[in-house]
């Protein structure tokens, strides 16, 4: 090899990153609501509980939307009522409109977390609303939120892409998350909703957004239904994005098929970040257990990476031991 | 919102990446050797071709290694008979020792590869020889191979960590893949055998190698067992990395589980490559119907993100022509 030739290319892109993050758990709601299955209420709240005692602590339990729409998730106050609060943990709930909010309120919840699409075709076939309609919808629920002591967090789906409309424009990503922030919501959390994103516009997305508001605003709800999820958080916590929804091995969010990848597994995200000193404040191995518990409940295996190598070792090691 | 307040973070940590990018193909060598099932050697023709027709251009097609130690790969002399020669495609194939060599000669073997763990107790158990045997080994190979005409490629294998020792040295690694080059390898295929790898290890590996040798040097066997080989190649792709390993729908390499993912998965590589503008030369589509035979040939669903995905979205898609 010839001595003169120099190194061709810097090192050094991840930079400084984030010491501590959040991962935001939206198994719960995000993955139970995707289920077919209605799992009953003690065992959403043995899942919750779960989660709880691995460390986390920011958790979406449930969703205050008429039980018409999604019958998953009725159970809404009986759950809140059955997890209680815990020292240090915060419980949030989606909250779709005003009656929505008198519900949560009565169950006593703290934060409640309002949904916006950025495609005019998602919201509409989401939520029969055009965009301009459920900005002021959420804006309503986060104004009487926020009067009532509640924190507000947003999400806006469909950033990275739409299923019905392909390319969504940065400006208007841009455009809906400044009006989110200045009605009053601490976070947003942007969600690649079918799982299209990758690298590049990730730092387009976060690029456009971070001219406008500080990094702690926004969140990163990815999806892994090809793979990207976890290049694309890099981006994020290299941004310095601090929260990071994830779902308990990967529950839930499976778009088109069985088998295929929905919402990133939080044991994934775990993974990573430990893997490179960030503190999450999660036990892993607890996190697993959780995993185990979700996938028994609800009687499949789970896509999350982490967690199906975890259990395979542990298979390996106890059919190794039963042999000796 | 506080317009004096600033963005707190810089984004743009990407950088400049390679505008093209090879994706090295081990789906049929490093992933049927890890099927239990041996394949005919027309089905693996059959593979084979089917990548080619995507556009793969540099394809790791077997082993010439004794059949004894892998009886699915017993058939090397027939599947290069069988392939051929393509205009613009390499064939490579494992060459362990001079017998192999011999073998692989007398098939007209292009490029071989030679393979080197950078953990003592993986080489043992491996292969049974300590790292200095082996690498007196693969230099020899090396040298009997190039003076044949052929390229030489070599693998180093648990440089993110071993399965039975833990941590691996850097410095070690800078040693071995400095004697490799040496020796006349022209590419190093660094392995992250297991699959524990998170990205500031890799940048510290790359780091540490790029101050030594020039970054087309270097190539990336990334497994994604716990989800981050594709953020681990992100890293890589962005110091200039220019090979990727991948395999065919995630073919093989499954370590500890069924279930449990080894290999980064061909499709999944590609399409986070072309989602930022990275050229492969590879028809994605195409490389799903590459993807599609190798679940048929193994009779078994793969582990492949994107894969599963673009299926899905196909069976959903004619669900809904069969309803109208």
């Amino acid at each position: 090899m010839d001595p003169k030739e120099p190194a061709r290319t810097r090192v050094g892109l991840l930079g400084q990153l984030p010491r501590k993050v959040d991962v935001y758990e939206v198994g719960p709601r995000d993955g139970l609501q995707n289920e077919l299955r209605t799992l009953p209420t003690r065992d959403k709240a043995r899942l919750i509980n779960a989660l709880v005692a691995a460390g986390e602590k920011r958790i979406e339990v449930t969703s205050f939307v008429s039980p018409k729409w999604i019958p998953q998730l009725a159970d809404a106050e009986e759950l809140f009522k059955l997890v209680g609060r815990r020292p240090g943990v915060v419980f949030s709930a989606l909250v779709p409109n005003l009656k929505g909010l008198e519900r949560a309120q009565a169950a006593g919840l703290e934060e409640a977390a309002v949904f916006i699409s950025a495609s005019e075709a998602h919201s509409k076939k989401n939520i029969n609303k055009t965009i301009a309609e459920a900005l002021a919808g959420a804006k309503e629920v986060t104004a009487a939120a926020r009067k009532a002591g509640m924190r507000v967090r947003g999400y806006l789906s469909t950033v990275w892409g739409c299923p019905y409309e392909g390319h969504v424009p940065v400006e208007r990503v841009v455009d809906i998350c400044r009006q989110l922030v200045d009605a009053g919501i601490y976070q947003l959390s942007l969600g690649d909703t079918i799982g299209v994103g990758t690298p590049r516009q990730t730092e387009e997305i976060l690029g456009a957004l971070l001219a406008h508001m500080p990094v702690d605003t926004l969140a990163l709800h990815l999806h892994d239904t090809r793979g990207t999820a976890l290049a694309n958080a890099l981006v994020g916590l290299s941004a310095g994005v601090t929260t990071f929804d994830a779902s308990i091995g990967g529950l839930g969010g499976c778009p088109y098929a069985p088998g295929a990848a929905g919402n990133l597994a939080s044991e994934d995200a775990v993974f990573m970040l430990h893997g490179m000193g960030v503190d999450t404040g999660i036990d892993l191995d607890k996190l697993v257990e959780a995993g185990e518990i979700a996938q028994e409940l609800i009687g499949r295996k789970l896509a999350g990476k982490y967690l199906q190598a975890a259990l395979g070792e542990r298979e390996k090691k106890s059919s190794r031991r039963a042999q000796t």
